[in-house]
This record gives C-alpha cells, structure tokens and sequence, in this order.
C-alpha cells in the first residue's frame, strides 16, 4: 500500500491527485514549489517504475508543467528528482522567475522555508483550481 | 540545425550520442557528473519537445541511469532539468555517493569544478566503453 514519506508529509500540503502521482506542495511561500510523486513503494529512481508508470510520469509531468508556465507565468521550470534525503521516489517542479530569491541559482538549502499564512495558501488554493481543471482530483 | 551552446561546449566534453541526446560529461572530477542534450534547436523545457521526443527522453535516460547505476555503484541518481543559466535543454545525471564531497546537498555551486587530468579521463573513458556497449555511437 502506497504511504507518504513522513518527511514530505511534515514539510507538504497534498494539493490531490493525478492518476499515478500524489501532487504536493512544499510549504515554502518563497517559491511555488510543487512535488510530483508516483503512488508507489519501494522506488527510488524514475527507472525503478515499470515503463507504463514511467510514461504516465512524463505525461502528469509535462501536463502539470505546461499548466504552471501558462497560469503562474514561469520564466523557467526546476524539474529535479534528487532524493538524497527522502529515498522515496519524487520529483521537484518549482516555478522559477528571473526576479526570485536566488535565481539563477538552485533554490534548495539557500533560505529557510517560510510558511504560508491562511490567506496565501486560500489563494493559492484557489488559483491551483483554475489552472488544474482536468486530470486531476482536489483534496479540498 | 542542431548546435550546443557556448556555456556547455566550454564545461563539459562530448562523449557520444543516443538516439535524441547527446552525451556531456561535466569536466569536474570531483563527480560523475553528465548532461543528456536532446538535439533540438529552440527547446527550454521537457515539454516542449514533441511527444515523439519526450518518450525517447524518458527511455534515454532511464537506459542510462540503470546503466550508471549497475557500472558506477550509485547510492543515488540525482536527475535536473534545471536551464536557469543555460536555456537550452539539457538534463542533468549525477552519481552520488553517500561519502562524496556534499552529499546529501546537492551539487551545484558547493565546489569549484576540478578538471579532470589526461589519466582520469583516459580511464572514465574505458570506463564508459564497458558501460555504454548499445544504442550509443562513441565520440572517441
């Protein structure tokens, strides 16, 4: 049975889900950083899932990457399955903008995370259900 | 028509080339360090190469990444598509190690890049003949 990292569950909101991956959201208000994570155990590496999984990883990846430069009007995706810490297979997809806190740098380990407060998080809520609008279930 | 950028064909030499990508090596000693570059001109973001392309991505670098971890006894695969300084597409394929220089950190500006000597280069390249020995045509 699929279950989340209690890492990711600690640092995450669950925004819901696509068919293969849980979509989280770190709670870092600096950044719009998402996670993409296949719903299942024991993998570690994109190559680990069979290839019908790899491929619908591709596909929710690049669905959800489109939707962020179309509605949160990126200037660049960081896409980035790292998983020095947290073994349990995710993938980074974090919003870049060429005025963020430390673009062009990577944004890990450069500024402690700063929560949102309620009412960011409603919006931001609220702008994730007008860009996801299919393919995707909310968990609120 | 295909051509790698400037910032790339300074840092990294040219090993070979799958199907789609060709194969960088970073030229830093301190890890095992490579770039998959799909050969496509105009190109930022996974998905705005076509869905043809996109699946060739995916299998390329899954190939490699089972091959870098069977061959080069990887703790870990860190996978990056990141572009901030350099906009063309480039996927980046880090061996880690759980005793390497920033682990678990990831890599990217911690350390200046310590360039590899004739000799180094001379056995990784060995090396990458016993590891790459299908679907790959060789630069040297």
């Amino acid at each position: 049975m699929f279950e989340l990292h209690s890492q990711l569950a600690k640092d995450c909101f669950v925004i819901g889900d696509f068919e293969l991956c849980r979509l989280l959201l770190m709670n870092d208000s600096n950044f719009s950083w998402f996670i993409l994570l296949p719903k299942r155990q024991n993998v570690s590496e994109i190559f680990e899932l069979n290839e019908t999984d790899q491929k619908q990883l591709l596909l929710e990846s690049s669905f959800f990457s489109k939707k962020l430069v179309e509605h949160f009007k990126a200037d660049k995706l960081n896409i980035a399955a790292l998983g020095n810490v947290v073994p349990q297979l995710h993938v980074h997809h974090v919003v870049r903008y060429k005025n963020d806190l430390t673009f062009p740098s990577p944004i890990l380990g450069k500024f402690p995370a700063k929560p949102y407060s309620n009412e960011e998080f409603d919006s931001l809520k609220q702008k994730l259900k007008n860009t996801l609008t299919q393919n995707f279930n909310f968990n609120f």
